[in-house]
């Protein structure tokens, strides 16, 4: 029988049983069409490869992920998946849809589609999350009928707005879940729901989400499986109480590995969901488990039938690796076509996706001078409590902390308060709202930073403690069109170019990592103590991350849900 | 907070962890809304019941079978079902398409709307089977998309012709399968492949095959499990191997139990898919592993992810068992709503659906006559040796067996042979194809039975001894439109009316359930030795079942797959 390829002599990983069984593989059009004993002389094959006894196992397989957090194009990022054995990724473009709205989310979709990795896609289902924050596009309920209709996405992506569903039957997460189930019944709807417990968690299940991929507690994970949830562990889930529950409970169908954000200079230097297979093992499970864990229940979660297994008929997406507990890879197979040797150079995926024109123009404002950083009030000269935000090392949340300034002919003086400034500038050319607020904590300690990448609204954040540097590295950010600049007195010691809706590079994965490295260090130069600063600074503008945020609307009471003034009333 | 329905102190089925947890279970709109130890204190429900320890499990899903099998319309199947505890099923209506074609099909799907069962259909993709029979309807490809396309069908039933995907690239299987594949990828493709193994079988499951519900050994099932398929266990295959099998391996999320074919007598006395799990535990089985089998496997299988198990936003269908081993069902909730109880009386459901007037006018022949059934041959007068049709007690397979008879004057005398006459003619008013041969083995030894009830092309089949009885009995089923009579010495012994394409009763089930015994017992007193007489004697006319068949295009030779004469050349 004619076949294109036949794999000898792998140690192939059966998904149904668990297990490795020794054997020959036959590969024909792009997909599986034997696994078993007979080789060459049932088989005429295009090509003969003899795995030497390595392991076999299907292409990897995450759901749960936003590109834009590596900060660039799906063609990089498709570079560095096969590299690390990810064949199929469901995608969330979470970021693109706050900067471009559904055009945003299509042409991330387009500038997948002749990418090596197969790509599908997650319909971003909170934007914007909030109304305390100019985006500059929405994706509304049409929209995600347009993306369903067109076949263009394959599930709801993380539903945000737990605490909504639970209190507010009219919010518009509910209208979305009531739409969903009454014209998409069969519609995978992806969760977000941290810390929920008991009658809470089940309305929330009830209304229709049914995953979590938020960080994981023993008691909150088993109360989620037996709800009926399926959970996505990324890596802060991986506590070691966690990962013995995984081991020694029977609830492999229940849960499977994802990664969510990974910045590019990680991805360069640890990898991709390998390295959550390695970390798993590495921890004590079984290497069949963490491997089904990362192919087979994510592919069944989403759907993905024709995937995610070594059998007839499936996708001949598979890796050949030599060392288990390392997972180290030796080749990569997509369809059946060798896409990854380590023996040979890999090049970057060539011709990417070009954006349209306006994808480069998205910053929209003029260059801006020192009075946009004062501290402006309506108070009459007097000393007055005010609100800063609090940095804290390890986490995304600030704290609320409270200082006292003088106000002079209508300016705070927070010069020498030991604060810094932080201010954002809406820059989608709708109103230019601004805020200006301080900042204190694991932040810089001298400088500025400036970026346009900031979660959700990614408008222009600065942060400094002088304003010169701070109009200096905003204004370099406005130039170009998107980025991320550091700079201390006078002098610019990073900057990434993010052209892409001033969130995304168009360059190769490993370049874009030696930017953020150099980004990061610069940070950590001018005194940012935190273990991902770039993380942490683009989440300061983020308003459903507790506690006190800043946005165009404002200083933003993350959990009363509203602005509150700098001076405190 | 309001909800409809509040079941107290239940011990409730979790599929997710395959146990049993004490509790309470609040239901709104006609699914589950919380699963846990909160009450009354939190839940002002609208009826609340007191389940004083019982068992609570998931209405049983059963997605293999034909409710023609059991002679009755969806109504009375209904009926049965949830007296049983079988809330959902996934029925192929194969009988009713080989006797009407796509109109069949959905009249079937209309008449199914409103019972208290919810009934998902299969798409009957071998009708006909061969073109070695002359049948009333056929389902073509476009008549599956028209069924797909408007959501009336859930999966292509039963692939019958595995020989011929193997063998023939070009045969109609192979044209079905590389259009579902094709226009319709994520479709769920039901399976009948018994034996097959190592290539043969992954071939079938590289055509797109994925589910086997044949007589399954050991070995035939780890193959299938191994190379993908999920396996549906019907009565005939739980021997005490498999069994043993599927307890002592992990191999929950790859089989479910089905029922595929009941008749209506056995329906009544034995029950549905219960007395499957009812024998499955006393074979050893966990109840719990037995009941995932009939409830959470099936549901998955099928991606009728609403249903299946308890737990938050899922149907409330459910069960309420006093006594586990015994699977004694003491109440039966549909959406929520109490839809049958042993404590008070259980009514046929009201108003069954009344057909299209040309349903109960599908047997377009004239009366017969004497002169019908005379066994004609153009051969010059002497002995001749000929094919008999040997039935064997225990299989729908027969035998070919031999008879030397003596020609005169062109008619075979057959009178005095020891054999019998089986006779079939074409009841569609197509051309009025007809064939008479000779039976013998563990068929009636005396009088005659005569059937529309015939597969699959279910025309007239005629069987007797003597030919006077055989033209009362094949008058009697003609004059009534469609049935089964037996008939002794001019007296009918049995008749049972079948007026809905001349293979379905309008009446309650438990009716039909006496006339199939009232049948079943005459064909008995008149010789027949099957365990199945009426199963044995509808499959005569079978021309995918081995070895020798009749159809109305003369004597069938099934492995040759070719019509054969009755002398034997």
């Amino acid at each position: 029988m004619q076949v294109d390829l036949l794999i000898l002599n792998a140690n192939v990983f059966n998904s149904y049983f668990k297990k490795w069984t020794p054997g020959n593989v036959a590969v024909r059009d792009g997909k599986f069409l034997y696994i078993g004993e007979r080789g060459a002389e049932t088989f005429e094959a295009g090509q003969v490869v003899d795995a030497k006894g390595r392991y076999m196992l299907p292409g990897l397989v995450d759901i749960h992920l936003h590109i834009e957090s590596t900060m660039v194009t799906p063609h990089s990022f498709s570079y560095g998946l096969i590299r690390n054995g990810v064949t199929t990724i469901v995608p969330e473009p979470h970021e693109m849809a706050n900067v471009f709205g559904l055009e945003g989310v299509r042409e991330m979709i387009k500038a997948s589609a002749d990418c090596t990795a197969d790509m599908f896609y997650a319909i971003p289902s909170s934007v914007p999350a909030t109304s305390l924050e100019t985006s500059g596009g929405s994706i509304e309920i049409a929209d995600m009928d347009e993306l369903l209709a067109s076949g263009e996405a394959v599930c709801l992506g993380e539903i945000m707005n737990y605490v909504d569903i639970i209190s507010d039957p009219d919010c518009k997460t509910n209208r979305i879940l009531m739409h969903m189930k009454k014209n998409h019944p069969q519609l995978v709807i992806e969760g977000h729901v941290p810390k929920l417990l008991d009658l809470d968690l089940q309305r929330v299940i009830y209304a229709g989400v049914d995953s979590d991929h938020t960080h994981q507690t023993v008691e909150g994970l088993e109360a989620r499986i037996a709800a009926g949830m399926f959970i996505e562990i990324q890596e802060k889930s991986m506590t070691p109480e966690v990962i013995a529950y995984l081991i020694y409970h029977d609830v492999s169908e229940h849960f499977c590995f994802v990664t969510d954000d990974v910045m590019a200079d990680s991805f360069r230097a640890r990898g991709h969901l390998n390295q959550i297979v390695r970390k798993a093992i590495s921890m004590g499970m079984k290497p069949e488990r963490a491997i089904y864990a990362a192919t087979y229940t994510p592919a069944r979660r989403m759907r993905l039938y024709d995937r995610g297994v070594i059998a007839p008929g499936k996708l001949a997406d598979f890796l050949l690796v030599s060392d288990l507990e390392e997972m180290k890879i030796d080749a990569v197979y997509k369809n059946g076509t060798l896409a990854y040797s380590a023996d040979r150079p890999y090049e970057p995926e060539p011709a990417p996706y070009r954006f349209p024109a306006h994808f480069y123009q998205s910053v929209k404002l003029g260059e801006l001078s020192e009075t946009d950083f004062a501290l402006r009030t309506d108070a009459p000269n007097g000393r007055y409590a005010c609100r800063v935000m609090a940095v804290q090392d390890g986490s995304t949340f600030t704290n609320e902390n409270r200082v006292e300034l003088e106000a002079i002919a209508g300016r705070l003086r927070w010069e020498t308060s030991g604060c810094g400034l932080i201010a954002t500038f809406e820059r989608y050319g709708k109103h230019g709202g601004r805020a200006v607020g301080l900042i204190a904590g694991d932040t810089i300690k001298r400088g500025a930073v400036a970026t346009t990448y900031s979660h959700d609204n990614h408008n222009l954040l600065v942060v400094g403690h002088n304003v010169k540097d701070m109009v200096l590295a905003a204004n370099t950010v406005i130039r170009q069109q998107g980025g991320f600049c550091v700079v201390h007195e006078g002098e610019v010691l990073a900057n990434m170019h993010l052209p892409v809706g001033g969130i995304l590079t168009e360059a190769p994965l490993d370049e874009a990592a030696e930017s953020v490295k150099q980004v990061r260090q610069a940070m950590e130069s001018l005194g940012y103590k935190h273990y991902n600063p770039i993380m942490s600074i683009s989440t300061h503008s983020l308003p459903v991350s507790p506690y006190l945020k800043i946005t165009d609307h404002g200083l933003i009471d993350v959990n009363a849900g509203k602005v509150v003034p700098l001076i405190v009333e």
